[in-house]
């Protein structure tokens, strides 16, 4: 019954067995292995973007620091929301890796509109060099929250980043779970709608740890690379980074893990509503935020189920008191497990 | 016949299964796993060091780059040698990370003497507040030349340092190698001399991408783990580091590995010793520069062989012209290999 | 009719005059002139702290950006509000000297307050070692927007940053404008309060461009001046800098500077007010944010007034639409000069 | 009798006067005064380059940090002499700058060969992503130890960096004192041999802390000025710096001191040859390092000269041990404490 994260699962089958595979003999460090030929080619192809600069790392962090320090000076700020996993769950990496940008925090929630977005540009850059200089922005898909933003959602974002001139980040640490859910090609999602850099996540979707990050313009691809290798991020058994894309990527194997993870979150949601949950934020992909007594969360941990308690605490009084858990469902979650949480609504 | 790295091999067996036995059910990220906790005890034990603070990292950079950020501050300098990995292959890592340390190259070879290292550190701090202040010493085990320190030598080392209340890191990313070298314990190698802090290599000895540092004073414990999560190098499935330092660890698997590639890389030199090479540095541990004539070179690359021509170039009108290789001998090369290698040069 | 900024105005003749009799022969550089032996001693005895650390600056952003990154690791984060002058006017100077540190904007205007202070700093660390950690709170005194925080506001806020442990800096480049306000002792708006370090402003208030960075706590007084120096901002022949301090604090001329840009500011509210004008903050040092109709605005510009329309536009349409000027008083304006300003109003 | 240095002298009284003139009435903040605009077009004309980005700063160290950093990336290294002032006298501030860039210190003394400058940009990038990348050559002119380059010296230098590609920084502290004893024009000094920035000194020149930063190509003069802004060096009442600049370079008086400075050290240099003093290097403009026993060294110091003992301690049992000294004349030294100090020798 763990729910606490979608990093918390095993590895897929398949990837560990394509780790198995490549572990066969010798072959050069670094990035020069021939598996990452082909996931240099698969990227590309699942893109439709055959000039993309494809590059591979072991963290999401890693992901979206380097790809936004790729993109932006150090004297600029990025553009995200007040809950992004950059501002929120990276201990100042992108501060960091940036050489010491800033984060504007685009009011609102999870999702950001265009107006909020607009406004919050508008924002900068009044004080000629005074204040930060207007840098990239960053889109969560899926969000923090569990939401999904619609292609015309994205495209309203992208296209106010595009008035200004702007370069448009997508972390997609969950990226496929999101490209599910609205059912659309990656390049419908990405650079069809004015994106220039995606963090393309594979840790939180069965893999064991890697990401790629992919440029659309592949102008900035040299400079990515001593990036990476700078911020220590170069992989010297680099095959087994590329062995656990290919296998991710072979037979769509990625879309499965993500239908299976958003598929078990539909049951464990449906379960809550007939049970009179109430939901924090609309369900679109694998993330649920829901509300139930204290009692209930009491009964689920002392059977050993792991989530976390999103606000309050699970000690308290009132049994009755509404707690909010966030619950995330990755691939390998089974029916089964649902239902066992479940039963303990009774 | 790849002798261009000990990075270029597969993972040891064991290691595979190890991760594949961790790859059961859930458990909780970025270091909270429990097998972390039979890694620290077992790192604690290796090192007679109860009290050790014992982190995970999965490159040599990042061990290297995050404990000298965590011993040095960005106004002073790091006392190496001019060919140590921090300086030549690191890409500046030890700068970025350190916020913009100096790295002072020790004059001499791929050893620092106790002479060199005291007068390169006097030479520093005699201008106040003008130059940079005296920082961290570095020090290579094995050597980036293929050497061994002894335990002498590092005392002598350690004893400059110590003179000066500076710091000590041992880049061990060889230590194993070092260590079946000596024959001596990791205490022996490591605080028992007085050094602070060691980047303890996995990856070059079997693992697929895992390095421990360990700081023998706890007391900067919380900062290292800020660091690295600040870096992105704190890993959400945490478990795959923590089962390949768990299985490099279990019965002596990591000094095994290590006799293997010394004892492949005493059997290559005697077979060069006996063609009539000459050895640029003492074969000490796994790791051989030997000079030989370019037809050979030839022959050997037209034949597969994969190793760095050190200096010069394979092209050239002179077949006699004597060019240096490095060749270094990882845990997996086999007899049958090195015979074949040498039989090139009949 | 400059009203643009304390900044705009000459430098005292008392400070010219400091600087002319400074110029006579000889003197160590990089602060071991003598008469910063004075200025030592003349800060310690204004602020009643016999063992502050007092060094000298050129500009008031290296004085906040050198202290905060003292006081504040990278990895954490600065509680200040959203107009801060280190928020908005720095080019992001913090987070460069901090190396990445982020800025927390506590909800609210110019001032915070201890309750949306205490919410800010317990959301932060709520995350382990994913989030940034809690660093310095930054006050600034006078605020952005004219106010001065009582000594009983002061106090509420630096009682929260005790409550849990964080160091508490102090924007004082316009010092001398609120201390005259609030009738207090330097020791009373400072170190008795819980104030660890302040930046002492001289430029806006009658210098030619020096600030004192005054550390109450001596401890980290070496790593400012490596800090300093790291910074460029160690001044070669520092004793002009000494003098124009020397200058500023002898007899009380920066008490009185103050008084007379405070009272100028005064006459001008109070002629403000008579004529109808709004006040969007109150008027309690020596700005003042007013909003008149865009007819007097375009009168007084052409008849050469020169000063920041706060928002909206000078050209428009309507002439009687309301617009805010942001108003400065610095120690030279003098009573005509408002007169005449404010005989456009007729 | 100083000669510790040329920033211990007072400022020369015209530019005094300048700052005097300067000090009337208001003047618009942070580089918008309309003194700028004279110095701007004064800076072009002498170095015959309409084209050129001027900008002011108050710290040599600032200069060569900030023209370095827009010059350089973070994983680049930066060529110079083992004595150069940005290695040695500058803590670190050119890495933290640029972001952690390197500093590869050519070997050699105060002038890099074009021989040994070529080695050393060849030793780097020879590792792929590996190494540090090479960034810019920076030259010091006068150099530390008070050695000219020639023309074709300098030549010999900007053809190696033209070469390989790299940009050229002329550190030019003292920028004058090596013109005047090359006798030739700015222009030829500069963008004529292919330096593209040069810090154009005025502190050690007698102005009281003022440089100009010079790009001939003007395509990275914004992000110069954010950098500027964002290391707090961009002042705020900016017309004291013009001021200076602007009176250093009216009617050629940035020559007319230069020259005396390099006249008194030629009057000094003659006098301690006639006492039969050994000199460590050339005397080529206003330095000196020159040997002479133990005993005349007390005696100087006794009697209140200054100066810094450049080997050895003035402290010692051997009357007669040589001792060198570094001796610094400015615009300000006259000939008759020249006499003086000369008489200490009889």
């Amino acid at each position: 019954m763990f729910l606490a994260s979608d990093n918390t699962g095993p590895v897929h089958p398949n990837i560990m067995q394509g780790l198995a595979e490549a572990n066969d003999g010798f072959a050069m460090g670094y990035g020069a292995d021939a598996i990452m030929d082909t996931v240099r080619a698969q990227v590309r192809e699942v893109f439709e973007a055959p000039e993309a600069a494809v590059y591979l790392v072991a963290t999401g962090t890693a992901a979206n620091a380097l790809a936004l320090a790729t993109l932006c000076a150090p004297w600029q700020t990025i553009f995200c929301t007040p809950v992004a996993h950059i501002h929120e769950d990276e201990c100042n990496a992108p501060e960091f890796y940036t050489g010491g940008a800033k984060l504007t925090l685009v009011p609102g929630g999870d999702k950001m509109t265009p107006d909020a977005l607009r406004r919050s540009i508008s924002g900068e850059e009044t004080r000629g060099v005074h204040g930060p200089q207007r840098g990239a922005v960053s889109i969560t898909q899926v969000t923090e929250r569990g939401g999904v933003h619609s292609l015309d959602e994205l495209r309203g974002l992208t296209a106010v980043a595009e008035e200004f001139g702007l370069p448009v980040h997508l972390d997609g640490a969950r990226f496929a779970n999101a490209l599910v859910a609205l059912d659309c090609s990656p390049a419908e999602m990405t650079w069809k709608l004015g994106v220039d850099a995606v963090s393309f996540g594979g840790t939180k979707n069965g893999c064991m740890g890697v990401e790629a990050v992919v440029f659309f313009d592949p102008a900035k691809a040299w400079e990515f690379e001593l990036r990476r290798k700078r911020g220590a991020h170069l992989f010297s058994k680099h095959r087994y980074l590329s062995a656990q894309m290919v296998a991710y990527l072979a037979d769509g194997l990625w879309l499965e893990t993500a239908r299976q993870a958003n598929a078990s979150c539909a049951r464990l949601a449906e379960g809550l509503k007939a049970r009179g949950c109430n939901f924090l934020h609309p369900v679109e992909a694998n993330m649920i935020f829901a509300a139930f007594p204290r009692r209930i969360h009491q009964k689920l941990h002392a059977a050993g189920a792991q989530y976390y308690v999103w606000d309050g605490s699970l000690e308290g009084d009132d049994p009755d008191e509404m707690l909010a858990a966030r619950l995330v469902c990755d691939w390998s979650i089974t029916p089964e497990r649902i239902d066992a949480f479940l039963a303990h609504f009774e």
